[in-house]
């Protein structure tokens, strides 16, 4: 199969994209709204590093790399409006893997009425997929991360942690099923909050890292400090169960649960609370930020306890950096 | 070095990006201008695929990655106005390293007056640099493949083939220089070209795969044939003492030129040809388009032959598909 014929195959998975130019030029052409930002994010999937075969099915590839890149744009507040798939496919990847792929990105970016108007096929002797999303915010609309004011309040979305049970679930036993092995290949980004938390946020970051490491990412970008209640880190069931009294530092290290983190100054929080419940979105306050630069981490007890770590790329361990923990 | 001091050492080589939000966010957040259409390309450089080390220093990898997207912007007659940047890096690239690659990027962004507003490092196995660029032109005024008519005539720049010999050249000998050598390492991206051809040609593609395999896109897109002759592709003193006899067929087969091919109706032609001249534009006319399906090359005793073959990512030979052709 060559390379022409790969990519019309893997674009029949795909509604044909609404943009004046689609799938098959030097570029695409779209042409965005009038008196809207565009947000633009940039994210790559790669074998080894997020995820490992068997364990992730195609369709779980294509699902987590489109829902990191949405991740983002549900961080900025943003309504997604186009997506460029950059595959990189060792030769022996087969037309049904690759179908697998197309299937697990169109399904997700079909919900989230995304279309693809473009992308790249390389050789490459690892299995990687980069996406690029754009997406669009009201002028001078955009939630970012750097907003945030002493006093504001912190909220998160969902539960903390179950991605990174799921992955050690994997890392285990590459069969493994469940409720935290479905967080950890099928991440659900959180689009419908952050659209609705653009009425309410002075900032916002997606946990791609961890909350410790995104916490401190949106305190370094609002000039700010944090405190964080570790008993009041929304958990599951199976990270209750599976971590026992270490749950909390866990979750507040683990990556990639592609909540949202958000900051809501306290006059708006009951309203923000409010419009979160007849939304069906599930938040919890976890904390506040705080004057000065120190995030800290309050125990049971109420007293700091060392900062949990987070993720690096280019870590000592070149996997997860787990910082040595009170807790554990 | 972790994840975000190669992400800041790296973004210091740019000039600081004229964005809302620049690199460090969730997303960068660009103003679109009014009335303006955009044109959205990615495109991958693979480690053993598009380049290999030693030949090429990390510099060269830099430019040719962001030298291969901004032609697909000149092809569409587009202006630059935003790059991600999306690294695989594997742990043995050092700080030097990931400099040289940053420079080299730089230096072209600036040329093209292009800012980086955002990006993604990742650890991987094999070094690729993934781009996505956006670029602006007049609503509706994007160049496009699918525009050509029967009778437009055919127009490249520069010389082609010489990208390829330069790559023969660095797989003989790794240390190899030279004028084919630099096409190969630094290609020119033909930006001016592509704004200047808007106001003529009626499709446009640039030249990656090699003119022959592209001459096929275009034609496709247009619904029409080609003829093109042999003989009046221009070709460097280089490719010519290289090639001998068989240098046409080699230059109309050899990929990563960067060069555009535009049809042009031939009542607009000569205007063309003299704003070229004035622009310091250097092109020639190699053929036209044609009505029904068929692309012809013609040799020097007018006959046709073979047509040439291209490349392929996912081609027989891995790498390139030589095609048998009458004239070697």
């Amino acid at each position: 199969m060559g390379e022409f014929e790969r990519i019309s195959r893997f674009l029949r998975h795909f509604e044909k994209a609404r943009a004046l130019v689609g799938p098959g030029d030097d570029c695409a052409v779209v042409r965005p709204r009038a008196n809207r930002d565009l947000c633009l994010t940039t994210d790559a999937l790669v074998e080894g590093v997020h995820f490992f075969r068997p364990a992730f099915s195609f369709e779980d590839i294509g699902h987590k790399a489109l829902a990191a890149n949405l991740s983002d744009l549900a961080a900025m507040g943003a309504r997604p409006s186009f997506c460029l798939c950059a595959l990189q496919l060792p030769a022996s990847v087969t037309a049904v893997q690759l179908d697998g792929l197309a299937r697990g990105m169109a399904r997700l970016a079909r919900a989230a009425g995304l279309p693809l108007v473009g992308g790249n096929f390389s050789r490459a002797a690892e299995l990687s997929v980069t996406l690029t999303l754009g997406g669009e915010v009201r002028r001078a609309g955009a939630l970012t991360r750097a907003g945030g004011r002493p006093g504001d309040l912190l909220f998160v979305s969902g539960t903390l942690g179950d991605a990174r049970l799921g992955l050690e679930q994997l890392l285990a036993d590459p069969t493994a099923e469940g409720a935290a092995v479905r967080r950890q290949k099928r991440p659900a980004p959180r689009l419908g909050l952050g659209l609705l938390a653009r009425r309410f946020a002075t900032a916002a970051i997606d946990l791609s890292d961890g909350l410790s490491q995104d916490l401190g990412h949106l305190c370094t970008a609002s000039g700010v400090g944090a405190v964080v209640t570790l008993g009041r880190l929304p958990l599951s069931r199976a990270v209750k169960q599976a971590k026992g009294s270490a749950a909390a530092l866990f979750a507040a290290e683990g990556g990639e649960d592609y909540e949202l983190l958000l900051a809501v100054p306290p006059r708006r929080a009951s309203a923000f609370v409010q419009a979160c419940g007849a939304d069906g979105q599930k938040v919890a306050g976890i904390g506040e930020l705080a004057s000065g630069r120190a995030i800290v981490f309050e125990g049971p007890d109420g007293r700091p306890v060392e900062r949990p770590g987070g993720f690096d790329h280019f870590g000592p361990s070149g996997r997860r950096i787990d910082r040595p923990s009170g807790g554990r």
